[in-house]
């Protein structure tokens, strides 16, 4: 089986993409994250170029990590200056991290046009580079930047460029598609010819791009034609359309084309890796990323359900275990009291046959009416303790009124009243908001938070409406859904009507009422049957 | 050049995407743009298969279309009935529909496991239906499930499927990879020995999914193998991870590997066809989207924004504007002075140089708010009015006030009191209504026709409401987007605010007052210098 390294450039070239940015102390937790899940090489960042990467390399010289190597990334000396006195290369040297990433020009069109250095120039700039680097006693791998398009323009200088990193010593040179230009064929042909020319001498890398929807497909190409490296970005973070996604380039390196890349046992904490660095990046997760995401296994129409049923392999392409995933039978097709059951059984609610039966029933008119308990598991497990009557009400609604007033050249100004019962004692609140919801939950939360305290940590996370039959106009029936959190469990939360205030309403006590719910064991300890259940979680409903 | 097809099922797998909702008339939009793209075939679902269904193929029928066919779908025949008396086929060849483009089986496992068919009567299934479809004069495409697991388990078997439909007269088999497991180089194998075996006498066609992340990928391996159909859907939506993306997979095909697909002034249209479609379908816009997202072409490294300043080619894959997008535009392509003005042109709207500067920054800060125009229209249409000094109001406010309740066991009540003054009349009118903006539309509607009685034929026929910044909770930016009618025309207006009543209430006054300006020619007459342009009609922005 050959072996093919992992090289995650999160942290470096996944930072490029709109709106990310990471402190010290969350890079660090996405380091052990990705130490954790076997990944070989971990690019931190240019180090000593800002205080944050000080501090970063500074930490990570004493994190003690189980296999991953941590990288240095900088560029090839400045023309007027010696390697030796190139403060960036100074600064990659002096760092802890034993592997030094140098990328450098390759395409002559960049030469002439960006950097105006000369052919022969740039050849001694990365040679230079290089051999400094290993006298330093550093290891290094050569970033070929623009790599394809110089190969389609002039492929001999370009792979000048890539022997003078070789010659002097470096271990590995990277085909960087770096405008993501290039399409699978291309990449394979070219791969194939330096690892024809430079195989025996270096490891060939593959670093891609995703602008034309190819970046996984490129790499798989290049490793096809003989690369050894993949660098990637965990989900595809990075400039433009993002870099190749690793999440996707892993297992089917792994499980599709037979190589091996990380332990096999490591695999199945892909998915929970995946969202933990969304988590970290705050970036909400792509429900239908390949492979990890919450829709990528889950069935829907009758047929699939009962192929899936009858043999998996019939409507999936791998078994979702093996990357930490579940298969989810969309609750709207739980229709069967089985399923209910097992529900249940997860979230700890003892439920007899004849409740089964009724929460059966009732998710099935629910779901006609416009519920869905795909994002809404504290509903759902609402329902079902409610149909097995282990359920206590947090509290009882007498009224509530929310008044909106608008003036000429004046906003709308919101106030909402709440008249509600908790533990026999009567609470009337006021309060105003930025809107009729807003208002509403803090006249709620100032209410119930009297009696009790911990629910004012809850935070609304997240807050979609949904017109369900938009042509209906504003007479629309509207979906709410809400996701809460307390800081460590996040759970989402439905209600659906006519008037978006009272779907906005119920969605709103349910994720109140869950929180006040006794905690069942929870499905990540019950479920710890590897190590692949622990953490997903909060999207465990199927 | 070969000429390869485009095949979009937006309308069908599409809508197997989760949360994928669309009217008839929602559909309709959606094939209009699509026809314009310049797309060949366009699958708009079973016919008969539900009312809406129904309403769909009536509608169709009655749509002049300028190049694309619109195809039915539907399965073969079922085993114990004969291609005549199977109700499926039956309203398949009765739709006016040219193209019906049937699924079958091609896989054994399948046969054995899910639909329990032998393997001979499968192929009888497929030829009876085939040629029941040809009898009653269509054109029949053979879509072949599962195609690529089929033909790694058993490829001759999997090509008498093939033949059995090619035998019965179908002018194309496509074959598609169901479960998306497939990589590009496996498409490729298979896909150039079906065109060796059945290439002379139809067409090959390729289908495939994203759940590897290689949707696009395998579907340019498809064609590279000699597949002259690609069928996939806008912006991939789909079930699972989605089908293959067409968006994607157009501009390869005609700007990376030559190929012809649409006429070369057509693929302008793409980013603004793919924008158009997210909308519709209530999906936000990926603004890392390959080729037309926001940011395919944005740059933000300092080295980049260098590169691309001395030769664009440097930094960027091809030119944005081949396909309708553009470099850094980070607001829209509504900023420039040009498009104003000839958007005023198109309106009747006198603009001269100063207002259209100010109309210009006037967008700029309000999509930096949370405004988008794409899909209103009217709205815009009345921002430029206001800067043109043409512009007459149709009342002004004095208030309004908003007023629910609800009390245990009962829903919300809702009242809405608006006070407005229309031709120095003051009217002041209360209604009731399911939800706020129901209650303020009846109340408003109710002063204003009292003067302007033909108002009140106006329809509000789509409400969408989307959260901005969902992470905000319930303190969240709302935008709505209210689509109008007059039996006539369609229009759309736009309301941005924290307050979700605010919003809806100035898309709500933006639309009435739309129909109260003066009519204009008409964008349809006025801008007919070339196809192109003319017709993404009321959400023609760009």
């Amino acid at each position: 089986m050959t072996q093919v390294d992992l090289y995650d450039t999160t942290l470096r070239d996944g930072m490029q993409g709109q709106g990310m940015s990471l402190s010290a102390s969350e890079k660090v937790r996405v380091v052990r994250a990705l130490d954790r899940l076997g990944v070989q090489y971990i690019e931190a960042g240019f180090p000593a170029s800002n205080p944050k990467e000080v501090e970063l390399f500074e930490i990570l010289s004493g994190e003690p990590l189980e296999q991953a190597q941590v990288c240095g990334f900088g560029m090839t000396r400045r023309r007027d200056v010696s390697a030796e006195d190139d403060p960036g290369l100074g600064a990659l040297v002096s760092s802890f991290a034993p592997v030094c990433t140098l990328v450098g020009k390759t395409w002559a069109l960049h030469l002439e046009k960006v950097t105006r250095v000369s052919r022969a120039e740039n050849l001694a700039m990365i040679g230079d580079s290089v051999a400094f680097c290993r006298g330093e006693g550093k290891r290094v791998i050569y970033d070929a930047e623009h790599f394809f398009d110089a190969w389609r323009e002039d492929s001999a200088y370009a792979l000048e460029c890539l022997r003078a990193a070789v010659d002097a010593g470096a271990e590995n040179v990277t085909l960087c598609d770096t405008n993501g230009s290039s399409l699978p064929h291309q990449i394979a042909e070219a791969t194939a010819s330096v690892v024809a020319e430079l195989g025996e001498e270096a490891a060939i890398g593959i670093h891609t791009h995703n602008d034309a929807e190819c970046g996984v497909a490129n790499s798989l190409a290049g490793v096809r034609a003989g690369a050894t490296l993949v660098q990637g970005t965990m989900n595809g973070y990075g400039e433009r359309c993002g870099n190749a996604n690793l999440v996707s380039i892993l297992p089917a390196l792994q499980l599709k084309l037979g190589y091996r890349c990380v332990p096999e046992e490591r695999l199945g904490l892909l998915a929970e890796t995946a969202h933990f660095v969304d988590e970290v990046c705050n970036v909400t997760a792509d429900p239908n990323q390949p492979y990890v995401g919450r829709n990528a296994f889950a069935h829907k129409g009758g047929m699939h359900v009962a192929g899936v049923q009858s043999d998996a392999r019939t409507f999936e392409h791998l078994d979702p275990e093996l990357v930490g995933n579940s298969r989810e039978v969309l609750i709207s097709e739980l229709s069967g009291r089985g399923s209910v059951l097992s529900h249940a059984d997860r979230a700890g609610i003892q439920l007899d046959e004849e409740a089964a039966r009724r929460a059966v029933e009732r998710v099935k008119e629910r779901e006609h009416r416009g519920y869905q308990y795909e994002a809404a598991d504290a509903s759902f497990e609402l329902l079902l303790r409610r149909e097995a009557g282990d359920y206590e009400s947090l509290f009882r609604l007498e009224s509530f009124r929310v008044v909106m007033e608008k003036r000429e050249d004046s906003g709308v100004e919101t106030e909402a009243t709440v008249k509600i019962w908790v533990d026999g004692q009567r609470f009337l609140r006021t309060a105003e908001g930025n809107g009729p919801v807003n208002a509403l939950d803090r006249a709620l939360r100032d209410a119930i938070t009297e009696l009790h305290p911990h629910l004012a940590d809850i935070e609304l996370t997240n807050y979609k409406v949904r017109i369900l039959d938009e042509d209906h106009g504003t007479g629309a029936v509207t979906r709410v859904l809400l996701d809460s959190s307390d800081g460590t469990d996040e759970w989402g939360s439905i209600g659906v009507s006519e008037n978006i205030i009272e779907a906005s309403w119920e969605a709103l006590v349910d994720s109140l009422e869950y929180a006040f719910q006794p905690k069942n064991p929870g499905p990540a300890e019950s479920a710890a049957s590897g190590p692949v259940r622990s953490g997903l979680g909060r999207d465990e409903v199927g």
